[in-house]
């Protein structure tokens, strides 16, 4: 194949099963039909997808290496994440691994308009890690939860986000927040960033980041699982001055490979900033899901600007030094409802969590 | 809680820790954050989550049933996804089993706009089971597609969709497949109707929406785990005259269970036609996954038009009186690659298959 893009998947095989099995992957994941009917020798040999390589990692387990033509993708983010694994996900032996885009393609997607410099740069932040915290519960009102991010920038935070549970609703309609709670950050001292989460479809979006826009804003949240990764893909041309933050909600993590879908796939496709579940928290990805999902995010790849990793999920500021210790200074420490939970104490609590991560020993 | 959605969760768990876990769950789908700091007593009443029962399903494994408030949700299909799963989708001990709507919600979203009924009328069939194929491979020209459609059409189907790999690609360009593909069909007596892939974000799919219409074409085909299912409900509202077939590409459906994403999500959004693996194919679904995704897309449930099920996934003519058997008349049959494997007799297959179909005894 001329020129191809190659996909890793981990396979549960009979040892006995695994060529058939690996071959009828490829072709699913390509031209979906019997090869044998395909009278057309081009498509034979340039569309239908090839098994490049077979390698066992443990008994009953494999690595199955397939390579598919990029003309199947196009430039559609959506239309890679299909050919990926659109049918695949539906079967329950397969786990999408990683990917080696060809540069031509990882090129035209972009990846991140701004990336982890300009997220440094926007809060004057030169070598340390930057510090996030996330505007709850639910239910609060706009002025509510723009007391609450007055109180977060005394403390000196550098970026809070909408909780992504924060959509349009009544309570806290998205324009009404927004502006909420930009003038109260406007009215402190700080030059702390808020990054309000977006929802509904495209024509929602376009709308909400309107009023973020009108409200002086430069960031925005949305999570590509939900949204679809082509709308991911849209904002990051269509503004390309907007810092992004992806959120991974409904990215159903157990079947596609976090470090390839969050770091690799989210940043590809424009993330500024990934969110993901830390080790230890809520969530059950281990220290090497982690530290893998990190460095896909940060890694030279492609050229393309690195993603900032975002550990989140019930993280403590107990943990600054072990996680700073882990994750070093090219990272941003994501305390919510720790935070949240000192209440009248919140602007305290805060700035003890922001000295603790420049305080941080880096060298 | 005075208005609830009611979320039922499979959950792997040890007995003496499944009610902490099941508050756990409850929490994470609604403010996600420590429930002892939310000082507001109308969030601790109204909008945090409640556990309304466990129950042991096996030893270890229970169902946890939960109520979230409907005001958390709004009228955004994203954000009912995201409220049912968002966050607990990254954690691999929960399965989303099943949900129970409050009536105005579902009729808010409103199913499909044509539903079962509509997809029987276009093509004349009043009471029996409706055929449908695949165009493929991928890679074929828009004439050599055009000429599988007007062979399928001489058989006799009543419907004929894009393969879901068809997208925007240069060998065969949405608008210039279409419009040859409506052509050759145009060019028959049949009154087979062509079901075209959407791919992209929301306005390539307008732009696809527009060039379908030119076309002449009244039906569209998308997968809503990747095009976003906020798409699905818009473009169910943009555009009521045309009929909705849902793709289950990305439904990465080992863990949410495939009779309600498939079923009912799929069915409430908006679509008209859902397609879905069959059991003894080339995926994993059982017969009871099956029987239960078909009775969720044709049950009544709050007044919502009922969507077709199509089952698929490397049927065979041969399935085809076991397969009614098992679905009865209220199904489209979706064969595929079995049929284009016949080359040179296709639309003699396609007039087997379809003959199959009409001759069945379906009392």
């Amino acid at each position: 194949m001329r020129s191809a893009l190659h996909v890793t998947y981990h396979v549960r095989s009979d040892a006995s099963a695994i060529e058939a099995r690996a071959k009828a992957i490829a072709v699913e994941q390509s031209v979906e039909m019997p090869v044998e009917a395909i009278d057309d020798a081009r498509i034979r040999d340039a569309i239908v997808g090839k098994v490049a390589s077979i390698t066992e990692i443990a008994s009953g387990h494999f690595t199955v290496r397939v390579a598919l033509a990029i003309e199947t993708v196009g430039s559609d983010a959506g239309q890679l994440l299909n050919m990926l694994f659109g049918n695949t996900s539906l079967q329950d032996d397969v786990i999408l691994h990683d990917i080696e885009l060809p540069h031509d393609m990882a090129a035209a997607f972009g990846g991140p308009q701004h990336g982890l410099q300009a997220l440094r740069k926007r809060v004057g932040a030169a070598r340390r890690a930057l510090t996030c915290s996330a505007l709850k519960p639910q239910g609060l009102s706009p002025d509510r939860l723009a007391d609450l991010a007055r109180r977060f920038a005394e403390g000196g935070i550098d970026y809070i986000k909408d909780d992504h549970g924060l959509a349009d609703q009544s309570y806290a309609p998205f324009a009404a927040r927004v502006a909420a709670i930009a003038k109260a950050l406007r009215e402190t001292d700080a030059s702390t960033c808020y990054i309000p989460s977006l929802s509904g479809d495209l024509d929602n979006m376009r709308t909400q980041i309107a009023a973020a826009t009108d409200a002086g804003l430069g960031a925005v949240m949305l999570a590509p699982m939900i949204a679809g990764v082509a709308a991911l893909q849209r904002l990051r041309r269509d503004y390309p001055q907007l810092i992004i933050m992806a959120h991974p909600a409904m990215a159903g993590a157990a079947r596609i490979a976090p470090p390839l879908l969050i770091g690799k796939l989210f940043r590809l496709f424009g993330a500024d900033a990934v969110v993901f579940p830390n080790h230890g928290g809520r969530f059950g990805y281990s220290p090497e899901t982690c530290r893998a999902l990190a460095h896909a995010a940060l890694n030279d790849w492609h050229g393309l600007r690195a993603a900032i990793p975002v550990p989140a999920g019930g993280m403590t500021p107990a943990r600054v030094p072990e996680m700073l210790a882990f994750y070093g200074a090219d990272t941003m420490l994501l305390i919510g409802g720790a935070l949240l939970s000192a209440r009248e104490k919140l602007t305290a609590e805060t700035a003890a969590f922001v000295a603790a991560v420049k305080d941080y020993d880096y060298d």
